[in-house]
């Protein structure tokens, strides 16, 4: 585990902007599986200039690792539309290299992206419940590759504001790539600002693993760097 | 997770042995961790006139990953008296390239292994009762790393075979690389032949991870194979 | 440059198909050039019951690296049909893994190994004359990728050997991969046996760089290992 | 071989800083040499900031590749004094983890580099003559590894201006590593700018492998990243 404490949320979206620029820039496909939310908005910001129209990236193919679909209706995803608006479109990705996951083809994606030789990283926010990807407390188990989520009805206000407010829309289901896919990936990055995450920062990566904090699992990879703005960093111990 | 299942134990220690040596043919120092017990008695075997007098292993270095102490005694644990026994004095290795872990530096082994660039490949058997290493059920939990584990009524008499029969030299506690320790390996290869490892290897491989069968918790290493004779396969799923 | 010295033909035969095992056992498509001719005939023979009806190598694709086609005729060219005779058939490899390297697609050859991935690996032999490949003295140039070689008189000689002693058949070209697209291959094994290769072998690795040793510009990988019977080891300088 | 074409010196420079980055980020030492001179000094620019103070970068070990030391004093090198100017100091790199290359230890250099588990990746800029470190035409040969290249009398002047135009300070000799020695780096990053530099761009890399022009040789590394600006690049064929 390495841990990269950044002095602002501005150079933590720097920061963890060029670990992914240090794997796309390999000369060899690379398979990246990215997050949307809050957390990312500055680093695809950043990176958006820096990736659209060059042809030396050609080699990077994108996935995305969990969704909420919008039911009764064709259209894409809440995790797709979001990454599209903030990353995808600007930056001008071709469709060929968007691998889309999503209530069709969820149970067929380890498979894919095993096929495809595997993602070479991951890229995770935390939740301040310590979820990462749609593994939050008391949904999936750590050894669920890539699932679908029945709906709870805790779960239902959250999923409402994740659809727009539409009540017909809330999918009866949403899809994730569970613990055991997540860490079937050859590097995990993860990041996180704001005072708010402090908490579960602390006791995800310094705590017991523990179903009751799904992120807490990732302590066991071999290869996870973890990207702070101070405030996320500020009740870690010192080392 | 890459399985093969070969024919009988005597493949089974053949191929066991090819994973090592590719690894041990790199042109860096590599760093090892490996098992003692009964599983890998024909692996070293065939190991021994492959490596004994080889100059071109001189950047192979050795770790064991647990360790049973004699009580009262300057004497060697049982770990490593095994593995001297087994490979390290027939194979002539020196002592700057074995790495003992034992009662009295159990505290600073993961630092240790830090320092000296992490493990590139640990080999791990498999127990029975689902153990790995050190980690018998309801001993270690999933994000210890190197730690001390304190005898139990329960473990007594298993201990005091290990020691000899001599129940003065029973330890008041073992040592053993953690589950988190272990996870940090670059890669994993575990190993079993016989059918009574059959139902313990489908459990722990194909079945849910809890800590009721502490090497489930393997499942989720990135770089994990796992080697079998058929008999110890004969449980598994088509695949 | 790693040089791994072995007591005789059988444990270098040994050690060099140890060194493919090491590659073919990781857990991802691996891509293997590898050389016919007498040099590897007893590594094939060790190999042929390791890989026979294995399907944890069905990860294992080969390529040829050089090929003298018969003129005239629709057979398969010598290189492939010797390693058809000593190891693909033999080990049942499916046509599917089987890329050949013809006199049709030799122009593309480098282009279609780019989209392969790349080799992780070429197991080469050495001539008495310095040659790698196809690439004889005053044939190639190091900057050449796979190219076609016209047959000048003075080799017609070795060619009508090669196509069976029947002048019709000899091509008036052969195509090999050249030093440059050798050199592209993440890691180089070169091996060699017999006191006749003793005095080429040193200079290839211990002398100079010169086109008049086409097999010296291999000193230039960043990760090549040489692996050699004594006999062949016998004129190298202590080390 | 990865070409990247950039717009400007500026976003040359980012790019190849990034590339940097990508390797210092990882969680293992790393071994990096890297180039003084006019090209860089963007790029050390923009480094500064990210690097100065920072913990998570204590892994990353410096090396520079050549030297020209003052005759007759005690001083640091030309080289080493450039890289202190530019970038070690203001970025506030402690002496332990800056390796000095120069006219006392270069016969050594590639046995310590060795010892400290060789260069992970080395950056290098490109002359207008071909030259590359202190490999200009006709002083060093192919499998030359580290060397000393005695002054000849066309060397002087420019030597006479690199120790700031007094006489009696111009070295009988400098040092560099050869073309040998630069090979056995894992990987390579060259970067050029400015129109001056198109020509030999295109001959160094889509032309003849030639002693003439000697950075045509590292169109043979397996693992080469050319990042040029659109001046730089101005002369090469449409790929």
């Amino acid at each position: 585990m390495k841990f990269i404490i950044t002095d602002s949320y501005e150079e933590m979206s720097t920061v963890a902007g060029q670990h992914l620029l240090g794997y796309m820039y390999q000369n060899k496909r690379v398979n990246m599986s990215i997050t949307a939310g809050n957390t990312p908005m500055r680093m695809y910001e950043q990176l958006v200039p820096q990736v659209k129209g060059k042809p030396y990236f050609d080699n990077v193919h994108y996935y995305n690792f969990d969704e909420i679909p919008f039911k009764g209706t064709n259209e894409l995803g809440v995790t797709i539309s979001n990454l599209a608006k903030s990353f995808f479109r600007p930056a001008e990705i071709p469709e060929e290299r968007i691998h889309v996951l999503d209530e069709n083809n969820y149970e067929t994606h380890d498979a894919r992206l095993k096929a495809d030789g595997g993602l070479d990283v991951i890229l995770l926010g935390i939740g301040a419940d310590g979820h990462f990807c749609g593994n939050l407390p008391n949904t999936t188990q750590v050894h669920d590759e890539t699932v679908a989520v029945p709906t709870t009805p805790e779960m239902r206000e959250v999923l409402l504001g994740e659809v727009g407010g539409d009540a017909t829309k809330v999918p009866d289901f949403y899809v994730t790539m569970g613990p055991k896919a997540v860490m079937q990936a050859r590097n995990i990055i993860m990041f996180a600002n704001g005072k708010h995450k402090a908490e579960i920062v602390k006791q995800a990566f310094f705590g017991e693993i523990t179903n009751a904090i799904p992120s807490s699992i990732l302590q066991l990879h071999p290869s996870i760097t973890v990207i702070l703005d101070k405030d996320a960093a500020s009740l870690l111990p010192e080392f």
